[in-house]
């Protein structure tokens, strides 16, 4: 059953909707957003007090929004109505002028059809549609397109396309977004993959759509803005959150060489945080730096001892601990 | 809500559980089993009735028993609810004799033990329990024993370990296997890589334990009895049932070139109904064979005709249509 | 500048061609062959003299005959004096009616024309080709078909296709095979990718042809026998070769129950010396066994003291040490 | 045997690496450099008048230099003397002041080294040096530093890693580059991988030694000049080399945007000239700008008619044809 909480902010959500008059990509999501993570208590509750305390902290640094149940949110270990509450909680939560992306991708189309528009009814600005990919060799492009389109139909907010090969071993064939990117209310994609070529092209090959292309992780951001991206969702802003934002000043000034510098010190603790240490990594991190990590839900497992050494290690070495 | 028949399937499930007493390995599994489809109308509505015709039809055949909702199922696509409705159902069809394997695997530990429980209620006999993947990167051995150790621990059912790679990107590694193999609820690993190297030396390796392993697919079940498996859960089973069968009793016969030869002839429309065109494909050839194939629901899509044509020629050169 | 061992083995080698008749597809290669590897000194010489030793012991099990210069010959380290040289001494030092196979694969299709003819002169039976791989994006079948049909017009001597995907990254396409099947001086297929499906269809779709179909590892041999092969070329037949012919005897006069149990004590100690230690395991276990195994060539280095014991272990725990 | 062509240049190289005194890093590789083809007459025999003539029309770009059998030059199809020859034949050809840059990886460490030397000795300025592949499952880090360390400590010229994992499928491990940056004689890399990330951090990691790094195609120009690349070798500058070398103006001045646009418009092109049509693409493609592309030599087809028109349609649709 939905709580009071839910209901209150799916009234508030959709006059936001209505307010903003979101289709016709008048929305411009360029910016930096931490893909924040789901805090658990010890007995794998989701614990809504430490979301708060973090995301208080976070809404210090100059982030263009929030991203709720990207992969780093754990939203394959969440119910649906822990997925809707947690949304809405951030809502709450975040000042108004900040964006909330919510992920909202599921296997069913009918099942990502209804929580977009859940999402949009509890507060999100943005829905976030992670490919499905259970069923990965039929997720041809026209499988994809078909998908995506049927959300974006209904979808009372804009849509963004994620791709991440990583956890999903499928990425978006760039002929599939750029059909997509024609979509009215699609209007961005978050690429995860790290292949830069691939990013150009399709910021070349969307050029002509209102069509946005943010990084998927702080590794590859500068590159990314080198070759048109406009920002990124980067698990390694929940702790190096100054750090990330002070990246996209010096692209957006064009200071290059410090640019440089920055992104160089960022890769290794990135890489600790995403692909080498993964959710575990990150929470642990988060911890050191002052907000809530806590445990992951199982399967995920705690970092070993010496897992904990090494990521301490690609954090110091560069400087940050 | 749950529905009535659910409620009368749990009551009966418990007691069947019970005298059964299937903890401590008791359980033999051996044989063949299809892993039917989810039959769904042409407004993507699970179609009970369509359902039920053809498990009277497959029933004809001496198959050990029936899965429901392995990847075969569609399971991604169903609500929790409709995944437990459906194994409800057909508990009711299907003969007493026959076994119900049903598919329990969810991406968290907490929720797969729920829905394993639950699908114990409800009539299955032995739950089978897919790899979680989408966090594959941090998916070690050490993970998945604890998560299938947790669920075997819960479990009222015995448990299969379900690897399906093509699907999960992720290979259920043998340590893990071997490990999880002492566990007195653990029972089997169907395997659907195809790898027979590995089958053969998971055999070898849990041969202390009461272990059974299936094979997951009929394109390699004839060189899986060779090296030490127990029988099948076989896609292809749905159409070509007798065959399937068939090349069981050839092989625990011991008449290997006859079972040579309708091994060869079955390769190829089991990789059209599998691999190559998925559930699409298969649900195209059940219309085809006198069963309700019917639609996916989406994202699958319908074949294309070109592919049509190419199924059809998988079948027909090899003497089946 | 070719010794004048080359040169006598040359005239007998051709003499040999012309008396065999081989075009034709008269030539059975059924049975058990060890791929030996090329021995070197401590200063990375070819060992001729612990070669011909390795030979003469190997000799005394049941083999068909020996493969020389597939991957576990370190082929890719010789020099084409050497590969010469190396099929030369082996075609003195092996009785008469032993076949040799000689691996005469290049990357362009005029250097394996060449080599295939020169591998004929001195003295190899049948020529095995890898199939080229560098530039794997462009490998089409149309290209495999194309590069496999000049060396087959022009090879003195009948021609086995080579699929490695281990080390090469490629796989022979099924259809590419099943075209080549139809060429009369291709006569088979050594396939080490372990895929039983593959090599139950491949043996299926050729069956029209006279063509067979050898299994690449002693890991799938029992299997393969199972869907239709008719022997295999086994590194592991370098240290356990009584054991490997065993295991064939059993398989072809229909012992499956022993060839079950032998072949699963043969699988650990086959990976050991092949995907995970590969030739340096190899050879380690050569010296154990009473071979001469020595150093590979560089870069290919000395296994560390705790591979060496993991590769141990690999045979102790299967009862061979 | 040796040509006099060859002899002469060796005489002159010699003195050439005797007066550079390339020891000790000071050669700085920075720029961009066309990896040339090989042309080859109708006969497949190498066409040296032909080569002449495309390096005639490359030299009036302000190219840094020349590569000369990288993987565009098929050079696995090349003879050793073939490579010595060819090497020699374009050191006379271009100007003094251009680098020749000479890949002479080979697979065994011993036949690199002596093919190091051989091209030093035939006028080479730089040795560039790809992955041994075939044994790709032994090529540990510790095996690949073994590797170049022999190579390099003999070279009398410096020494550039090569990684290309399209064609190997291996990629010289980070934790490999680093170690052997710290090599007097191994002074850079050039990185065909396309990972922006890695290549950012091997920048990062080398950054105390004198260690440059060079982006292994067009594709990915603009995103490793941001990182801190200082060059390329790019297939593509065989046909627009003005365009390639106009990029490097942009990044080197600081123009991001207008070298946004040109990158832009260069990924698809450079796409099809290497991952998608390969070498029988890009001399196709160097015949319609002027050069002599002609043929490969086999197992490397021609494009089919489709192919060639979409080939075309790569350059066409971004305003280059």
């Amino acid at each position: 059953m939905l709580g009071p909480q839910i209901w209150a902010s799916m009234r508030q959500g959709l006059s936001r909707g209505l307010s903003r008059n979101v289709k016709g990509k008048k929305v411009d999501i360029a910016g930096i957003y931490p893909p924040v993570t789901t805090p658990f208590t010890a007995t794998a509750e989701v614990d809504y007090g430490k979301l708060e305390e973090n995301l208080n902290r976070l809404a210090t640094f100059p982030f263009r929004g929030f991203v709720v149940q990207g992969s780093t949110g754990e939203f394959p270990f969440l119910t649906s109505l822990e997925r809707l509450e947690v949304v809405s909680r951030v809502r709450q939560a975040i000042p108004k002028d900040k964006f909330l992306i919510a992920g909202s991708g599921c296997e069913s189309t009918q099942a990502t059809v209804e929580m977009t528009v859940s999402m949009a009814q509890v507060g999100a600005d943005v829905a976030m549609v992670v490919t499905p990919c259970y069923y990965r060799g039929r997720m041809s492009s026209a499988a994809l397109i078909h998908h995506y389109t049927k959300v974006a139909d209904v979808s009372p907010i804009p849509v963004v396309l994620y791709s991440v090969p990583a956890n999903t071993g499928l990425e978006l064939p760039v002929d599939a977004v750029v059909t997509l990117s024609q979509h009215p209310n699609i209007i961005g994609l978050k690429d995860s993959g790290g292949d830069v070529t691939r990013i150009g092209l399709i910021v070349h090959k969307t050029s002509k759509q209102d069509f946005q292309v943010l990084a998927g992780s702080a590794g590859f951001l500068l590159a990314s803005y080198a070759v048109g991206a406009v920002g990124g969702i980067c698990g390694l802003a929940n702790v190096l959150g100054a750090q990330v934002c002070q990246l996209e000043r010096l692209c957006l000034t064009g200071q290059w060489e410090a640019a440089q510098e920055l992104q160089h010190r960022l890769i290794e603790p990135n890489t600790a945080v995403t692909r080498r240490f993964g959710i575990p990594g990150l929470k642990k991190t988060m911890d050191w730096f002052g907000y809530y990590g806590g445990p992951c839900r199982a399967p995920l497992q705690e970092l070993s001892p010496t897992e904990e050494e090494a990521l301490r290690l690609d954090f110091s070495n560069n400087g940050w601990l």
